[in-house]
């Protein structure tokens, strides 16, 4: 017969490799820490079965720290700067603990902890795919990663606010909807601001190349609509390495295109669905300024009251 | 008067002021998310001051994205592994969300969110203390060091497990307790097999570099004890940008120095002290075999079974 512990470590490398499927990123280090979580349960009379799933968490935070560690080790680079972010993501969960001493049921707060955990992976994951974005990615692949990336954070907030404040179920999904439909128009909408701002000030803030980099949806519907010989020069533009004359010459065909017209019209059908869903809720000033942030996405938060003292 | 949503606008200011204060890494955003959280918790009758502390977690989250983004487009490096790394970070907290699920009282479920978050947190601080340490941190400042980094996440592995189980304050405290001397045994033993090992071995892992420069306690340790002559050499290996031979010098240094004795006799101090507070404790194996894990810390884990078959 196993010994009792080595029945433990076989739980945790089974729910390992549930977890970390072949082919994933990262392989299980060497199980300290959920064997410590799962022993120190065990000692004072717990449930080792109920607790397995935090006791993995253990061992995913821990090889995402080696990561990083191997990444700042390595490069010698940005470490500060990739440390400061860490805290701030763990800050996200902390902070929603608190609302707890504000008397929030735990049982809102930890379905509030799941939402945020798996839209923070849905955003990882949108990442991966902006990454891996082709030309060929078509319109299916730019939603599927607008949305994961940009769409589900938004999302998230909208649902975390309702479930935390016990909304009906068709209230959440409302206002989740919501949050979707206006990360869409938001992305789609940033995506447009390169081809419509002047090209100089693209190019001086040093963020020109980056846009130019990230497929973007004007880009996508140029290529789509466009001659074969704008064709190949959009395709001969992303695939160069970083030139710091492509992008005019990228937002001279993209302009011509007509690319931002279509574009624009998606946002604002994105918009105007954001809009309609917000009707499932109760008519309200909150409800009245939701549906404003469809329109007045770069003036949404009236700052200037600390300005003006 | 002003307008209920300026009022929204500077409850979220005042709480980021509160949360980053001056000199931190990052400024607060356009608020848009934490605005959307408040706004949609407000549109279903919620409590805006209660749900206040995740409002401006999402902040924290987006920025904390937004600083990774800055990494990848910058140094078009190793993003697919800070990606990666981030969506493990997340699934610690998804993970722990499944506890619920499994029959585990929401209200444990969110202390072990809160001890997790200011877990990562601490361990973010330890990291930083890294970069910034010198041979003049001295030991109270390696120690610091090294609790916050390595053994707060054991203290918390520990927490977590007893927290989730509904341990007494005692015997979770006694957890923690041991887990913090576990990890500064661990660390410290960690540090010391880079004098120990053959020189050849820590050079040819490609590790040898990083050892050197990450500041470890028999360094310390010899500094402190070593003539000025030594002394002097000790500094001058640390400061010199990295060349491959300087460790077989520093190793030399640090053997003749009896550096690794004393710090030897630090671990088996700390590991003591673990043993010592895990008798509050009711006896049992896993009590045993959390004792067990003081002296054998590279076996921990008897995965001899998976080889086998």
């Amino acid at each position: 017969m196993p010994r009792p512990d080595a029945d433990l470590a076989d739980m945790v490398v089974r729910e390992c490799g549930r977890r970390w499927p072949q082919g994933a990123t990262q392989p299980p280090g060497r199980l300290l820490r959920p064997m410590l979580v799962l022993e120190s349960a065990m000692a004072v009379g717990g449930d080792p079965v109920r607790i397995l799933p935090a006791a993995v968490g253990f061992e995913c935070s821990h090889v995402g720290g080696l990561v990083h560690e191997e990444i700042i080790h390595r490069s010698g680079g940005p470490a500060d700067a990739i440390v400061a972010a860490n805290a701030l993501l763990f800050e996200w969960f902390r902070a929603l603990s608190e609302c707890v001493d504000r008397g929030v049921p735990p049982e809102r707060v930890t379905e509030a902890m799941r939402i945020q955990a798996s839209t923070g992976i849905d955003s990882c994951r949108g990442t991966e795919l902006e990454l891996a974005s082709t030309l060929h990615s078509g319109l299916d692949g730019y939603l599927r990663m607008a949305r994961l990336k940009t769409a589900a954070p938004l999302a998230a907030a909208c649902r975390v606010g309702a479930v935390l404040s016990g909304a009906s179920p068709e209230q959440t999904n409302a206002l989740a909807e919501f949050g979707d439909a206006l990360g869409l128009a938001y992305q789609i909408r940033e995506d447009i601001r390169t081809y419509e701002r002047n090209v100089e000030a693209v190019t001086r803030d040093g963020r020109g190349d980056v846009q130019v980099r990230r497929l973007s949806l004007p880009v996508l519907i140029a290529h789509d609509s466009a001659c074969p010989r704008d064709r190949a020069r959009i395709e001969r533009l992303l695939t160069t390495r970083s030139t710091p004359d492509r992008l005019p010459e990228l937002v001279e065909i993209v302009r011509r295109s007509g690319a931002c017209g279509t574009a624009i019209r998606m946002a604002e059908q994105y918009a105007a669905h954001a809009r309609t869903v917000l009707t499932a809720l109760p008519p309200s000033g909150h409800r009245v300024r939701l549906a404003g942030m469809t329109s007045a996405m770069n003036a949404t938060i009236p700052l200037r009251r600390h300005v003006d003292g």
